[in-house]
């Protein structure tokens, strides 16, 4: 069912409630592929009921440009939801109506990697999130490991706030070829798309070295030229953090550590103007 | 019952729930007085279950003295909950562990009147009223009309955040003379408590003069003399605005609208150091 207004889905999540059936959220933003689909998956795995939002969210893109290329697949993506309980697509209208002047904020997670490159997307991410996980009353959301930092926060936020519900991370789908599946792939060129799994090639590889004793910044250099000269660029970073801070991680607490396992490298990086993401555990 | 940590709050609330009952939570920085016993009464009529939190945030006072000044009385408070479900009085620790990262803010309506004057206070008081809303899964939250700033404030992001809570208003108690009911009132000396009622009369007569017609400005100009030549100083604000977005409204606006419904009389000032608002509609 197709529910396009707030009231008519505190309705149904309220009647839900009552009695007494768990209730799964996938916020997505449309142009869905198989990674979303996993996490619908999951969702209905662990819930009576799931709802997947489609709404491409105005105040989490940082240039209008990007907000106006988005792919927006309405008719596909409601098809490829069929048996889903509730598909919630609101208008930004009702999403933001005048007078809308709240914003939730998560300071440090949100500030470097996609936050220094995109200001504000993390700001308009949590507000959002944080609707929806109002709006669906969910008991559990699901959110892809693709996008880390946005898993991060969302994680942070719902722990600072006392939100009542669940987050359940999702692993990243991959091409045959590893690429990362995301929406923004359909906007690569047959040549880009060519290129494009060396980002996740060129990481293994980064993550290879360090795992295996190299140093990491001789290791993230090496990886960076390699992107460059595979054709990427700009790549906006290639960054080895610690798992769940995000912090960058030096060689000198990595060997305090002496371990491996928290770490995360993490990468964006644009190939003929469609900006890429991905990550991988060290 | 007393519930000092959040899981105990938890699995209360979630039994709650699961029988199918109503949860109304009255949130309180302690130092108990008739105006905070109203909003339990109002909670007790409206909900089947009724939590009341104590908690002196520190993240919504501006000024160290204050906080440590403001008046803690909880053996007291506790004894005046007699029959109340539950009491949830959290430590700081528990409310801000390490790490906590995440900010509520509601611009615009946060800006004017006590938030020109204690900055940060309204995002503090935003951000813990939304992890109190999360701990007790309220259906309802009571609050004074007397904080009618806060009231605003926090009914703007209730909407703004789709939290599935509805917030019920409650009138400000006063005492026979006027005072309205604080638990800064404890602070005043005798003296200082006899000049008090004055802040309220003083703004009676503005907004009897306003709605008899004077001009807005000539209007406060007179109370805020007759406060200052009363014992009142600082006065930070006498202000006449917009009853809901908390803007200043002029005598054109006034006269435009035809009408004075919509007004609202909010003054804030000091007495012997401790500092008093008060509100009425016109």
């Amino acid at each position: 069912m197709i529910v396009r207004d707030a009231r008519t889905l505190g309705q149904r999540v309220e009647q839900w409630q009552a009695e007494g059936q768990t209730i799964g959220l996938v916020p997505t933003m449309g142009a869905l592929h198989e990674g979303h689909l996993s996490l619908v998956q999951e969702a209905r795995t662990r819930c009576d009921r799931v709802i997947v939002s489609i709404f491409v969210n105005p105040t989490q893109f940082n240039n209008p440009a990007d907000l106006a290329s988005y792919p927006r697949t309405e008719e596909a993506d409601i098809a490829l939801l069929q048996g889903v309980d509730t598909v919630f697509i609101p208008t930004a209208e009702a999403m933001y109506p005048a007078g809308f002047s709240t914003l939730v904020q998560v300071s440090g997670l949100s500030e470097g990697l996609e936050g220094a490159h995109r200001p504000g997307h993390f700001n308009g991410m949590a507000t959002v999130v944080t609707k929806l996980f109002g709006l669906s009353r969910a008991d559990m959301a699901f959110f892809g490991e693709k996008d880390w930092q946005q898993l991060q926060i969302v994680r942070r936020l719902v722990q600072d706030l006392n939100l009542p519900l669940e987050i359940v991370p999702c692993p990243t789908l991959r091409e045959a070829d590893g690429l990362a599946l995301s929406s923004r792939n359909r906007r690569l060129s047959p040549r880009a798309r060519q290129i494009a799994p060396r980002l996740h090639a060129i990481m293994q590889d980064v993550g290879a070295s360090i795992r295996h004793g190299e140093a990491i910044d001789t290791a993230l250099q090496n990886g960076l030229r390699q992107l460059e000269e595979t054709g990427f660029g700009p790549v906006d970073y290639l960054a080895c953090c610690n798992a769940r801070t995000l912090q960058p991680v030096s060689d000198e607490e990595h060997r305090d550590k002496g371990s491996a396992k928290d770490l995360r490298l993490l990468a964006a990086a644009a190939l003929d103007s469609v900006r890429l993401i991905d990550n991988i555990v060290i």
